[in-house]
C-alpha cells in the first residue's frame, strides 16, 4: 500500500513559509471555464494548519458547477475552486495546534460547522445552519475547494493518516463518509438483508459499508452492467441485479449518456421516466415488478427457508436520487424496514406513501455526514492488516488518474462521462498535486 | 368516574350461556344498508371469553364502510358487522383461561396476529400478514365487528379495566391506542416541541399523548376553529391554530363537508386541492407560509431565547392524512427532526421530499399499534388518581351516544358530519348496547 | 469552536467596565476556611459575557469542599470559590459575541468542554477529558465557582431566560439538569412506572421530570417523612414510601444526621449500614422485602390488572449513591427495565449483578449533563403558561435564603443539615448576591 | 397463538410411526449418574414436529448438571435428558402444521415461551417467566433435553436448514444465538472496537459475531494461549493476548483445571482469586493495568492517530462470568461505551461501580437469546456464498465427537476439560446420533 509521505524533508516550517506566500490554483469562473491561477494563501491562523493537498476526487457536485457554474439551486456568483473529496500534507502549523507534525499525512474533512449552535452540541454537526463546506456555493463569499496547491484548514478537521492508508483512498474518506453516515441512520442489525440502488462510487462504498456493518446479502442494482460486475466481482456487493435495458423508452438513452461517475448513478432512469407517455399507475406497476424480480433473484441465492424474506429487505439504500427508484425502493423493502435516502435528486417527488405508512417502512435522509472520519481510518485500516472481512480495496476504484491542477478540465471532462475512450468503466478520477 | 360493572349478577356462567345462543347483531349489507339481524354464536372455545358489548365507537373507517361498503381499496364481499373501538363485560369464560372472572369489565383489542411468524415474535405484531381485524374486510370470510350484542374474543386481547374508566373511555382506548403508537414511534425527548394537524379524534388524543408523553409545547391545527377551540380548551393541546378559511378556493368546500369525525379530519383540505388551477409550486409556497405562521404563533407564547426554536418543531404528527398537509408538516418540522404519519388518506402523494432528505427528516408511518393497551390503561388511571398531568377527560370527547343496536343507523350518520342539527360539534359517537 | 484571540482591540464597547475592576468574591482556603475576599476582574475576552452573579444554590459537593477541602477524591490545592447553580444578569459583552445585551437575564451552564475532541463533536460533552468546571478541584488551577459578584463566562454557555423564571428557578436549572439527563438516558416510553430512591433536591427533580416525561406512576423514597411528604404534596412524585426507621441500628443515626440537602439523601442509610453485624445475604434479603413492599404499595393504588406489574417498575432511579440503595434498585426493577444510577456516592460497591444480568436490567449511569438547559428552560415555561402537565413550582424547593456573599458561612452550614433550627425542612439553601 | 384442539383426528399420516413409539434416551439421575434408558414417545400433537435428534453439543451448563446434578441454584429433582445444543430431521409432522417436510433438516430452539404475556409481546420472549426450556431444571417436571433419539418439538421453534449448513453448525446456531443477542445488545457503530474476555465457545462465537456486525477490530483475551492462537489463526478475532501466568497464585490452578469447554472460560481466573492474601484495592489496580497493556497491545496494531483511542474500546464483552474481568472490563472501556455480560458467574460481585457510573459505561446483561435463529442462518449462509466477510467455520470448533447416546458418558467427561489426552485444545464436543 501507500508508503508514508515522512520522506520529505520539510525542516524550518514556520521560517520557511512566509507571512503569505504565493500558489497555484483552479478555478472556475463560469460554465466549463477553468482556470488555473496564482493566489496568495496567509501563514495558517490559530487552530489551523496549512496543507499541500495531494489528491482530490472529483465528486457529482464538482461537475455539475463545471458544466453549469451551479448545482440544483446553487448558483455561483464568484469564482470558485472546485474539489472536496481530499487528502494531503501538513506543510506548516499555526498557533494553538497540538498533535500535529510537519509532514502529518492527514484526509480532509471540509465541511466546517460553527460548533456552538444547540445542533452541533447535540453532535449532528452536518444539520448545522452556519455550515461553511468547500467548493460549495452555498456560503456567500464561496468556501474554496481544494483544487489548489495549498490550503489553510483548522486541525480538528484534519484527519491523521497512518501509513497504509494511501492518499487516494484517504481522499476517498469523503464518499466513504456519506456511506458510513447512511449505514449509521439506517443501523442495521447482524445479518439483515440490503438493497442498494445505484452502483456509482457512492453506491458502491454504501453497499460495501453495509456489508462492513453486518448485512448479510447486499443487492446492488443499476442500468450498467459494467458497474453491477464491478460491484460484484470487487466484494462491495454480494449480489448483483442489472435492470434490463429493453424497459426503457429509447428517448431517455441521453439522460443515461448524461449520467455521471458522480457517485449518484441512475440505475433505473432508462426504464421510464416521468415526460413518457406509460401512465403513472403503470410506473408504479413495473417497480413493483422490479422489486419482485430483484427480491426473487436474491432469494435464489439464499435458503428460501428463513420465513418473511420474501416481503423484502430490511433496508434498502437509495443513491440515486431518483423518483423512479424510490418507487422500486418502497415495494422492495419489507414491513418494519428502512430506506435511506442517500442520493440527491428530484428535489419534488411523487411517490407511493401509503406503502410506507402502512408498513412501517421508515424513509430517513442523509445530508453529508458527522463524526465519519475516525470511524472511515479504522476501517480502512481493518483492510490494511488484512484479517478476516475487509473493505474492497478502494484504490481499485479510482479508474483515472490526472497530474497537476493544470490538467484539471480534462479531468472534469472525463468524470462527466460513464466509460472512456476506450469503454473502460469511469469510476472515480481523480486529480494528483 | 365509571360505576364498576360489578353489580350484574351473571352466576353459573356456562350453564347459563348454552352450547349456542342467539344474539343480536348490526350488519351491513350494502351502502347504507345496515341491518338489524339474530346470529348464533357458540359458546367460548378453548383460550376466548365471551363478552358482551357495552359501548363502540365509530371510528372514519365504519363511516367509509356505511357509505360505500369500501374503505380506501377494501371492498367487503359478504354481509359485514361494524364496530371495532370496544368495551364491554364477560359473560362467559371458555376452557384454558384463567385470571377472568364473569363480571369483569374489560377493553377489547380487536386485531388477532398470528402470534407465530417473525414479525409477531419480535414485537411488532401489528404488521403481521395474517392480522385478522374486526370490522374490516380484508381477510375473508371478514371478521366481525362489535356492534354485536355478544361477541367470542380470545381472552389474551381482552384488557381488564379498573372501576374508574368509564366503558366509554374504554373504547376510546383503541384510537387512543393509535395515539400511544405514534408517540412511541416518534419518541420524543423531554421538553420538546410537536405540532399536530388535524384536530379530528385521533389528532386530539395524539395531541393529548404528545403531551403526556413530555413534549412541552403542542400545537394543534384544524380548519375547524370548535375543534381548535375544544382542543385547547380541554386541555389536549397547549396551543391552538385556525388555519384561514379565505384562501381556500370555494369549490372545495364540499370537501370539508364531508369530512367526518374518524379521526381523520381535513384541516388544510379547503386550503388548496390537488385539482386547483393553483400552481404546484404556489401550493408548496403556501404551506411554507402556512407552516412559518404556525411556527411564529407558538413562538410567540414562549421565550423567543431558546436558539434554533425558528427552526421548526422537533416532531410534527399528520393526523389527516392529505397531501397538503404533509406539505406544511415537512415545511414545519425542524432539520433532525420528525415527521409521524398518522393519518390514512392520499396513497400516492407529490411531496418535496428534499426538504426532508436534505434536513435530515425522518418520515415514519404508522399502523394502528401495537402493546399499547396496559399503556392506555395506566394512562388512564393516572388520570384518575388526579395527581400532576392527567389526560384530559376521555368521556369528554363523547359527544353524542346512541343506545342499542338498533339505532346503529343514526349513529352512523351523524358520525359523517362534523356538527349535528344543532350546530354542535361531532367528535365521537359512540353505540351502547 | 475555540474562539481565537486574535489580538481584534474591541475597543471601548463597554465604557462602564474598566479594564479590570476589583469584585467581592466568597473563597475557601481550607475546611470550614471560607473568607469574604477582594479580586479583581478583567473586562470579558472573546466569546465571553461578564456576569453579575444573582443566585447560587448550594450543593453536596460545594458542603464536602466546605466542610473538608475535598470532594470524594477530589482534593482543592489551593483557594476555591465554590458554588455551580446560578443564575445572573449580563453587566458586560466582550468582542465576538452576538445575540445578548446588558441586562439579559441568563442562567450559567458552568462546565466547559474543549468541543473538539471525538466525545464533544459526538454530542455527549459532559464526558470531555477536558472539560473544566467551575467550583471543582479537578481542574488546576481550579474553575473558580460562582460565588463571586461577578464573573466572565463564554457567551455559548450562558442560557438567556424568558421573564417568567426566576433567579432561583435558573439557579435551580443545574441540578434539574442532571434530573433531564437521567430522564433522557432512561428513556421511558409514556406509561411507563418509575422507583425515584431519595427524595433530596436531585431526587425530588429527577421525580417530577420522570412525570414530565410520561411516567404514569412515580414512588419517591426516604428515610425522612418530611421529604417524601413534600415530594407528594408538592407533586413530584405520584406516590411516597418512607423506609421505616425500626429497622435501622441506632449507631447509624449519625451519618442519617450527616447526611445533607446535596440532592444525595440517604434513604436507606439508617436501616442497614455495611459495618453492620449483619450479614450481607440479609441485607439482600432485606433490600429485597423492601423492593417488594414499595412495589406492593404502589399498586395498591392501581388497578392490579395489567399484567407483569408485579414484577417491578420499568425504571428505578438510584439518588443516593448508596450501595444498600442499589440493592433495592435492582430487586424492585422488572425484567427488561433500566436503574439510573444518579446519585455518587460509595465507589466500591457489592451487588447482586446476576438479578441485573439474568433479567437484562440495563445499569446506566449518568455523570452531569450534556444538552440539557434549552430542555429546562422549555420545560419551565410550558410551566408558567399553565397548561396541563406543569412541574411543580421550582420556587419552593428553595427552603432558605441568605443574602451577600459575606453570609455565605451560614448558608454552608445550614446547607449540611436536613432540618433547620425550627425543625423545617432543610432542602435548598441559595446565596443571593 | 395457542393452537386449539379442534378434535380432528389427523389419523396415520405417517403409519411409519405407530401412536406411542419406543426411544433411547440418555438420562441423569444423580452427579455423574448418566444411564441409556427407553423411554416411550407420542405421535407429534398439535403445531409440533417429530425430530431426530442429529448432533447435539454439549454447554458448560451440561457439564454443571453433570457433575452437580444442579446448575448454580438450580437443583434437579427429577432424572433429567441434558441437551440443548441440537440439530436433528423432521421425521413426523403433527396436525395444523404447515410448512414442512419429513426429512426436512432443522436446528431447535429449544426455550418456548408462553407467546402470550406482556413481554412475549413486546417481542423479548427470552425474558418471559413461563419459560421453559429443554435440559434445565427450572420447570418442574423438567423439560427434557435434546440427548433423546426424538423428541416432539412446536414446529414453530424448528429452524429449517439450508443444504450448506451442517448439523455441526445447526447445533452451534445454539450458542451462536448467545453471540448474536450480545452483539444485538451492545449495537456496535460500524468501526467499532471490541474486547471479548474469554475465549470459549460463547467468546469466541461472540468475537466473530462482533466482527461481523462491523467492528474494526476485535481483541480476545484468555490465560489460554491455545484458545487465544485458535482465536486470531481462526479469525474469530482480529488480536490475541494472553493473560499472563506469572501473575497467578499457584492455589488457584486447580480452578484453571476446573475450568470447561462450556463456553464460559476463566481468562483470568488464575491471575487472583477472591480469597487470595491480595488487598481488593491492588486487585483492582491489577485489573486497571491489564485493562492498559490490553489496549496499549492493540493500539500497536493500528495507528495510534484516531483521538481517543487510548481511553478504551467501545463494546466490552465479558464472557467468563468472574468478577476479576468485570474490574478488568470496566476499566478497559472509554467513557460513554458498554459492557455486555455474556458469561454467567459469580451472582454477587464487588466491583468499581463509579468506573461505570462517571463515565456513563452501560452494564447490559443478557440472558439467552430471542429472534436470533433467522439471523444466525443467514450469516452461516453468508458464509457458504463465500463472498466477502464470512464467519469462520463453525465446523472447525467442533474439536471432538461422540457416536451413540451411548458414549455420553464419555462426552462429558471430555468436555469437563480444556485439553484432551494428547494435548489438544477442547473446544466443542459433540454427540452424534
Amino acid at each position: 500500500m501507500a508508503p508514508s509521505a515522512t520522506g520529505e524533508p520539510a525542516p524550518m516550517h514556520l521560517p520557511v513559509i512566509s507571512k503569505a506566500s504565493t500558489i497555484s490554483a483552479s478555478v472556475l469562473h463560469g460554465p466549463r471555464d477553468l482556470r488555473l491561477e496564482r493566489r496568495s494563501i496567509e501563514e495558517p491562523s490559530i487552530g489551523e494548519l496549512q496543507i499541500a493537498v495531494r489528491t482530490t476526487g472529483i465528486c457529482g457536485s464538482d461537475v455539475s458547477y463545471y458544466k453549469k457554474f451551479a448545482n440544483g439551486d446553487l448558483c455561483a456568483c464568484m469564482p470558485l475552486s472546485l474539489g472536496h473529496e481530499s487528502s494531503g500534507t501538513v506543510v506548516a502549523i499555526g498557533p494553538h495546534v497540538s498533535g500535529f507534525s510537519i509532514g502529518d499525512r492527514v484526509a480532509l474533512e471540509v465541511g466546517i460547522p460553527c460548533g456552538q449552535c444547540g445542533i452541533c452540541r447535540k453532535g449532528r454537526y452536518n444539520l448545522c445552519k452556519k455550515m461553511r463546506f468547500r467548493s460549495s456555493a452555498k456560503s456567500v463569499p464561496h468556501f474554496q475547494g481544494t483544487l489548489q496547491e495549498r490550503i489553510n484548514h483548522p486541525a480538528i478537521w484534519c484527519h491523521k493518516l497512518p501509513d497504509n492508508i494511501s492518499f487516494d483512498a484517504a481522499a476517498l474518506l469523503e464518499p466513504l463518509s456519506v456511506a458510513i453516515h447512511a449505514v449509521n441512520r439506517a443501523s442495521p442489525e447482524p445479518g439483515s438483508t440490503a438493497l442498494v440502488l445505484g452502483a456509482g462510487a457512492v453506491g458502491l462504498l454504501t453497499a460495501a459499508m453495509a456489508r462492513q456493518a453486518g448485512c448479510a446479502t447486499v443487492t446492488i442494482t443499476d442500468v450498467d452492467q459494467g458497474r453491477v460486475d464491478f460491484a460484484v466481482s470487487k466484494g462491495f456487493a454480494t449480489h448483483g441485479y442489472v435492470v434490463p435495458r429493453p424497459l426503457h423508452s429509447s428517448s431517455s438513452s441521453s439522460s443515461i449518456a448524461s449520467s455521471t461517475n458522480s457517485g449518484i448513478s441512475t440505475p433505473l432512469d432508462g426504464v421510464m421516466t416521468p415526460g413518457s407517455t406509460m401512465s403513472f399507475q403503470s410506473q408504479l406497476d413495473s417497480a413493483k415488478m422490479l422489486a419482485a424480480d430483484m427480491l426473487s433473484l436474491t432469494n435464489a441465492h439464499k435458503p428460501l427457508l428463513v420465513e418473511d424474506e420474501d416481503d423484502g429487505v430490511d433496508i434498502t439504500f437509495e443513491c440515486t436520487g431518483k423518483e423512479i427508484c424510490m418507487h422500486t425502493a418502497l415495494y422492495a423493502t419489507r414491513p418494519g424496514g428502512k430506506v435511506i435516502m442517500v442520493g440527491m435528486g428530484t428535489p419534488v417527488q411523487t411517490l407511493p406513501m401509503s406503502v410506507a405508512h402502512l408498513r412501517e417502512i421508515d424513509i430517513l435522509g442523509i445530508f453529508r455526514y458527522a463524526n465519519t472520519y475516525a470511524t472511515g481510518i479504522r476501517v480502512l485500516c481493518a483492510q490494511s492488516v488484512g484479517a478476516g472481512f475487509t473493505l474492497p480495496n478502494l484504490d481499485e476504484m479510482v479508474t483515472h488518474r490526472f497530474k497537476g491542477l493544470e490538467n484539471a478540465k480534462g479531468a472534469f471532462e472525463l468524470a462527466s462521462r460513464t466509460v472512456d475512450d476506450d469503454g473502460n468503466l469511469v469510476l472515480k478520477v481523480v486529480i494528483e498535486a
